[in-house]
């Protein structure tokens, strides 16, 4: 029984009330005594929010857990793909267990939904999807897992992955996935139309990675728009990292920021540090849907990141350079709600009916919230404590 | 007496040994007995490197440990500085107790030195120096403090504040100030002008603030090298953030940089995430003394920051797109011996002689050691244990 009395949190920052939580769900927001044998927790009135979302991840990477990884090689895109596919093996980077550690650290830390792009080649097959297949079905209950059938090493470059993006959507990949179609695939018009062509066939959505920068990531997402209406996908297409929208051209941008709304498409970032950026304040104002994730943490492309939203949100909001309470408010917001609307994640939010999932956050306001340091003091999923004090109920493999 | 063994720690990461302390300096690396009744620390195998340095900050702004600043105002630089100078009393940001929190904070998490610099303006004539400068007393032992009587306000647009710097540095600043004499004072020749004279008169050297960012900058620091070059203070001036070395031309700014290396002009550098900041790895092979500090932290400008220098790499770091071990070992680098070289600090470093001021780090290499997220493990200044596992021995006000 998911039943719950959590006493004592204050909603969005709002005046302190308890959460009534009857199978998984919140029941009620208000006053309550406990039925008996009730389980009840006492918040402390600490900030209660939905559960955080890592809406762009990459669970099968990370080398957390294990001996550091030096790494004094060339910073080339290309360059660092070929080693992880060719490497990854060898230095030990299960995708299981890796997987694991990684969801388990992001539960630790109050997120309760990943949308995570899952590496497929013809090196590997669908191997490491079936690892991660297996960390969503053991973390059942502590988080939800969304797998992107991800073609990391390109697709019309390496002949045979387009039949394991096929192959994976047909075993539970809810998302298909696709990586610069210039810079990687050196095939934007092949590698686009096959990708349109894949999702049509499964009817799911498309999330791509674009890193491609300034008007070549902007010729890029002109081929992706044009293939959202050819094919009538409007409010199913992610673009992530979208380096394009960071470039240092006001007018330029504003277009494409004009079609990505008018065809609902959906922006994930990740703040790069030394990339261009999307404007988050912008996307805002032309009410894009915008999530966020932590991307790669510690793996064999760089040493830099933690499994931890609130950290994340720091990165994004310092890069965007976001200072006053409602800017921070707004970058809460997207690594949760906006994760949420990225995903289109049914019955999430803090309103009677929706699932007991949610995070407490250390803090005095909201925005208080995102620059606090301290761990967060409790993580429900779907009305069971899964973390206490940034330790997650679930042991690290 | 300041005699310490410590046993067991890795300096700069390499194999095990001991140093052994006498009287607050280093009297040998190797493997040593402790006399009788000598005080002896196991370091457990981690890491040992000198003191971290934040060798860019202000003591005197942090909200830190008081109830939480709401920010809703403009991001405009004047209005940041005039609102501060208007409310800081009325806010309760006392000089002092703020100071220490802040100097105590950084001191747990393995600083032994600071160069802060203080607000001075004729509102508040020297009482926020006074404010710092009693907090300096307080922390002897624990860390150093040096001081840059810094013109927040401006120096033409405030009359009065020229011979408040006098006397600041009569009084025992030993650095002098100035702040952007374009986008602050509208009258770059009478600043700096002005701020030469009073270094001439006090043999002291300069620690400009430069946001100006590109060929604003860029004509302010030529203004900056021909007064150098007219009165003989080559290695006395430091430039902090110099956002002008960020701008987009390549050409340009390898011009700046050579006259920085020739007049052995100082660069220091918070890595402001959404600035134009100056690449440190271009300074490195320019041969610039660099270093870095953590700027305001949660102040009346903007909510981020920590009182961390680990932290700041990080932020430096990732915005300078580091990824490789050699990279953040350089991080490293500026963190500690390239602010020891700003400040021109006798007897840094772990050699034989050198004062025994360091820091243990978790990690199990120095690259490692950047991007852990563990306290520090132990702090040392002249020989005497001032933190443990992030905690400063000394009570925070």
């Amino acid at each position: 029984m998911n039943d719950l009395l959590l006493r004592n949190v204050r909603p969005f920052g709002e005046a302190a009330s308890d959460l009534l939580i009857r199978d998984g769900r919140i029941a009620g927001i208000g006053h309550f005594e406990p039925d008996a044998g009730m389980a009840v927790e006492d918040g402390g009135g600490a900030i209660a929010i939905p559960g955080l979302i890592d809406a762009h991840t990459h669970l099968d990477k990370t080398t957390w857990g294990m001996p550091w990884h030096e790494n004094n090689r060339r910073a080339v895109l290309r360059e660092r793909i070929d080693y992880e596919r060719e490497n990854r093996s060898a230095i030990g980077i299960d995708p299981h267990r890796q997987s694991m550690r990684h969801a388990i650290g992001l539960a630790a830390h109050g997120t309760t939904h990943i949308r995570s792009h899952v590496d497929i080649d013809p090196v590997h097959g669908l191997s490491i999807v079936d690892g991660v297949m297996e960390t969503r079905e053991k973390l059942k209950g502590i988080i939800d897992i969304e797998i992107v059938a991800f073609p990391q090493s390109g697709v019309m470059v390496m002949p045979g992955t387009l039949e394991l993006l096929d192959a994976a959507l047909a075993q539970g990949c809810e998302v298909l996935g696709g990586i610069d179609p210039c810079g990687i695939d050196r095939d934007p018009k092949g590698q686009l139309d096959a990708i349109f062509s894949l999702a049509v066939k499964h009817q799911c959505p498309i999330d791509i990675h674009l890193h491609e920068a300034g008007d070549l990531g902007a010729f890029t997402m002109e081929l992706i728009f044009e293939r959202i209406r050819a094919n009538g996908m409007q409010g199913k297409v992610a673009i992530s990292h979208a380096f394009a929208l960071g470039m240092n051209d006001y007018l330029r941008v504003g277009q494409l920021v004009d079609e990505i709304a008018a065809l609902d498409v959906a922006i994930l970032t990740t703040g790069a540090p030394s990339a261009t950026v999307p404007s988050v304040m912008r996307l805002k104002q032309a009410g894009v849907r915008v999530g966020a994730g932590c991307d790669g943490i510690r793996d064999t492309w760089g040493p830099w990141g933690q499994p931890d939203m609130i950290d994340r949100a720091k990165v994004i909001g310092m890069k965007n350079g976001l200072r006053s309470d409602r800017e921070l408010e707004h970058m809460l917001h997207i690594v949760s709600q906006g994760g949420a609307d990225v995903m289109r994640i049914d019955g999430y939010g803090l309103a009677e009916g929706c699932h007991a999932d949610l995070t407490l956050l250390s803090g005095e306001t909201l925005a208080h919230a995102v620059v606090d340091v301290d761990p967060r003091p409790l993580v429900i999923k779907a009305g069971r404590v899964t973390a206490r004090g940034g330790v997650a109920m679930v042991e690290m493999p």
